[in-house]
């Protein structure tokens, strides 16, 4: 069979028809990602495939690293056209990896270059694709169109003052863009130098002193509330391992008091902190109506003297195995007691938590609404067939996957976004086996009903955007 | 294909035939299951289908819940009804999940009903139901008897005086029912309250006073004679972790002193007296021939709110991850330092753990009898078709399938019967798939007497239940 | 289908032709083994069946006591014709375990016996495969060569004079045996005795008194060289958890002390000292261009009646469910950070380490080299089609399966040979399944060199063995 012909990952007559007639109509809503709001406010124009393509991809580095490609040409200074060369060598060695499908697809998709990519067709590919590049449909806002991309959400510093979100929303250009709250700095006071100069821009945005533990708090809701006011819905946590015991506010102030004075505090400290924030950063999305995400599992800069060279987030990171249930289930049931659980979307960096997180998470669900505490879809390093069919399957056992919110590029490039082509097929195909095994029943309005709302309907549902993301005049208080 | 047609999870000619000859024709041994003696007793009638299908069942209640359906409509008050709408209004919403399959062979193989259930359907199915249960056949006993169910092993706390099976034995009806010897209970001292009352309650049974361990530990074992002579030869255990270390007695005393004065006892107290107390239940299983069950692995009761509201087993617990490996070969390697391993049967609750527990058990056959360690049956979340896979390959890969004790219920409800024939399914698919493949022999004597054997007789010869389940004068001392 | 066809494993055509033209032709590289270099010195010639084929193979125990077959059969003294018997009678038993398979190829590849092994056929085979035994080519070298091994590594002690493997560099007959650097015991101070009497034997080895850790380490370091001197290029650990501490140079000769005075050592202190020593290990092993491998993750020896009864070794071993992925990092990063990060395999023993482990290696590709860190094979509890399926789809979802350095026997059998083609079999059967989907190009010379080099040459280039094991004059200092 042609290798990503049009019935790719559709191994049965089912699947085909339900994906064509069912998911590949369906919009994207694109939730969760690492687009910069300033190359959407902007427009960019990429100058070229490397730009566009290998700016910040972390997969792509870590491959060509495996594959004995020096550092020059992932992250470092190599010049444009060198670097997507060493990448079109490393992907012939890809083959099994996701990225030998999302390079094949990707080239399909944006520039219907059917080829393989590798050294000898690299020349050519480049030179067509950077002729694409080139045109206005092309540019930032051009590929969200071209994708039917209804709606992003970034992932946001507290202390961004969201400029570029407000020129983006006064722009009104098609695509909704909003900000999500992400504090993780809030929780970083392990490195007193860098928290505090972060401290520091807290006050900035905040427009007051921080001279205590209340104030930091103070501050931070501010933030939260002017993230509100920009139609942010959503909050975002990367964590290891979600903190699942209390703080009391004492013993809170003391250590936030410590890395003030730049002191350290201890692996202890530091998760009874995380605890304390936590449970504020729950009650304040539960008040507003928030959706609260919980990124778990990763095991983050294991590699000392590259992150000292390179910084965080260029490949160096991996997959931890911390247990994990306890204490997301305390932490939710800490919530849950004093009625402030939020919306939830869970997701596990490491496959062995996904039964443990499906069944924590059906114990919170309430009865008030559908689908309140969701499992998140594969994520990261399990961003893939197997990843896939994986987050499906125990969502599937132990949930309602009816009522999934569905995927997420989580992705830092304008090239992600087949990703949702690829999951939807991955979906379709997963039904349309057990549809012809005489597993599912055979019938297409029931069927195309789950296809469509995990496609689209149930995260816009669940997300409960403003109609628009224009600065509001006040925080509205939304009912849960 | 027809949904849940007559070869339904049977994909291939072989597995077809495979069951239809050999698997298919087997009694159901329901050696572990949740099944009201009382019921049996009395031999209930079911008023409606609500009784009999939507009381006690937690998969349910939690699907609904995530359904946004309010709680008086699950464990509430609403009309019997009224219920089982909501239930038929939420099983179009969990396709993919074992409720769906479970819901409509229910339907067919009780009923007759070949119907989907939903909103449209619901009165339709409630009125034909119900008819049908009002006849005889439809009875408690009636359904063992339709079901083909030789025997059942029921759960029962070591106050119980057994009445009720003492009367099922007197009747003499058919199926035969035996109580398990559950003592959880007794490891609970870390709730002082109800661990007093039921101490009392001890006393009361075993016909003496309990002023110190001493006499806990001997009234504990009367109620193991007690239950011996009612034809028990099961224990059952349910833990988060299995207790890996050793209590001196000692120790043991003054922590059970402080409970019975009412105090707390600190977590590892409370893991020390369980270690105390499961090295005593080993011995005397291993002493009567007796099988001991481990249920290992979830966590429970991690929604503090609702469990103060509705109470245990409300369908609120989830699955654990805690590391189970070490401590299950302490606990193991203590009785068999002893000569005192009983026959076991061990259940994991989250799927990460099958290999380490089926590699752990594997190091304790001792070659005095034929799969004297078993990896027990898919288990609670673990019940569906991926979980019966990943249970049949782990127990294939690591140890003998042919020698496995096979499936149980572990149900409250007298409509879970299908799930043997659910597993038999899945196990003869199996086998069929890879005789078609080459990799298992097409040898239906061989493959024949395997399937016959883990669907009915290895649990027979493995559980060595006494002709009749009727008091017998004194407990005897078999050989292990 | 036949039963172990020629097709076995291979499900389509494309995988037939892809293990026909690419996988099959290539000899054997088998990198990691327990063969004991005295068989291969002295060419062993086999007395019988039971000599070849259960000797030493604790797998076969397992499944024998599990059978209830009595110890006497298994690592008793019963006579060998007996010992046979029994594991014929046991064979029907293993369906689906993987010693089913691996008995029939093997019966079929070394003795051209199709015949379903049991009760009814134990004595025919035993007979015509006898004859067999006693011809030349059915030796331990004639084996070597009937199965085109190029290349064997063995698995020795540190104190080892290698004089078998010195006989059998000088004789020179065709296949390459080189030694691998095992030091387990170096870290097993917490058994005084045994620790005192092998360090005894490493004075002797290395001609010198060991007063103190310093001359330890010394010591075991001219060991080492002796060992790189004979052609030697692996090293290999044994351990529960990889150590993910560090140990000051002081508290571990306070430690060392202490056990060579006869003292126990604290589970902590044995902690420290193996972190202490294995960063040694490490820098020495990068020092020389070597290869480390950690096999991680197994439970040793649970069961202590037994063990005292049979020793290690007998098949009482199980899987442990320790955490890995954090420990192993640091390990990983305590050498990386002084540039003394040796090339490294790492194996896991518990199949839900498989992401964690490929996650926390991809962290530590260097892009200097290809593929310098490796997730080994399959090892042990996972060396079956599922287990090697899981290998396969974990490193190629995280890493690059195109630079995997493939399948190594671990075994201490003559007869494990077929396991590089069961292994091969799997793999071309991955590929060609996702070819025929269209999941992969069909691109015979991109997918050819994948499967040749995955079978045989990337552990060729890997491993940077001399071209000869005879004893070389000086240790060269390869360059990295």
């Amino acid at each position: 069979m042609k290798f990503i012909g049009e019935n790719f990952l559709l191994r049965n007559r089912t699947a085909q028809r339900l994906y064509r007639r069912f998911a590949d109509p369906e919009p994207i809503l694109d939730f969760h990602c690492h687009l910069s709001p300033k190359d959407i406010a902007e427009n960019r124009q990429f100058a070229n495939l490397a730009e566009i393509w290998l700016e910040g991809d972390h997969y792509k580095w870590r491959a060509m690293r495996a594959n004995g490609i020096a550092e020059e040409f992932c992250t470092g200074a190599a010049a444009p056209y060198d670097k997507f060369r060493a990448w079109a060598a490393t992907v012939p060695q890809t083959l099994r990896n996701p990225l030998f499908h999302w390079t094949h697809l990707e080239l399909q998709r944006y520039f219907s270059l059917k080829e393989l990519l590798n050294e000898k067709s690299a020349a050519r590919i480049w030179k067509k694709s950077n002729e694409l590049l080139g045109r206005p449909d092309f540019s930032a806002r051009g590929l969200l169109k071209k994708f039917n991309v209804t709606t992003v959400c970034t992932t946001d510093d507290p202390v961004d003052d969201l400029a570029h979100h407000e020129k983006i929303a006064a722009d009104d250009f098609g695509t909704r863009v909003y900000p999500t709250f992400r504090p993780d700095k809030a929780l970083a006071l392990h490195e007193p130098a860098p928290f505090n100069a972060w401290v520091g821009r807290v006050e900035q945005a905040a427009g007051m002193d921080i001279g205590n533990l209340e104030n930091f708090v103070s501050a931070l809701r501010k933030r939260h509330d002017y993230f509100h006011a920009h139609g942010c819905r959503l909050s975002d946590h990367g964590l290891n391992e979600c903190p699942g015991s209390t703080c009391p506010d004492r013993k809170a102030a003391v250590i936030f008091s410590k890395a003030r004075r730049g002191k350290g505090v201890s692996p202890e400290e530091r998760a009874s902190f995380a605890a304390f924030l936590m449970l504020h950063f729950g009650r304040w999305d539960a008040e507003k109506g928030w959706v609260k995400q919980l990124h778990l599992g990763a095991l983050r800069n294991p590699n000392t003297r590259r992150l000292a060279q390179l910084g965080p987030d260029t490949g160096l990171d991996c997959i931890g195995d911390f247990p994990q249930a306890q204490a997301l289930a305390r932490y939710l049931d800490l919530l849950e007691r004093e009625g402030s659980l939020p919306k939830m979307i869970v997701y596990n960096n490491n496959p062995v938590d996904s039964y443990a997180f499906a069944a924590v998470l059906g114990s919170f669900q309430d009865g008030a609404m559908v689908g309140k505490m969701q499992f998140g879809a594969a994520w990261w390093f399990l961003d893939q067939q197997d990843g896939i069919q994986w987050q499906l399957n125990a969502l599937s056992n132990l949930g309602l996957l009816s009522r999934f919110v569905g995927m997420v590029t989580d992705s830092r490039s304008f090239m992600s976004f087949p990703r949702h082509e690829y999951f939807r097929r991955v979906l379709c195909n997963l039904i349309g086996e057990e549809v012809e095994r005489g597993e599912l029943p055979h019938d297409e309005a029931l069927l195309g009903t789950l296809i469509r709302n995990i496609s689209y309907h149930n995260a816009r549902a669940f997300l409960s955007l403003p109609e628009s993301a224009r600065k509001q005049t006040a925080a509205r208080r939304p009912s849960l």
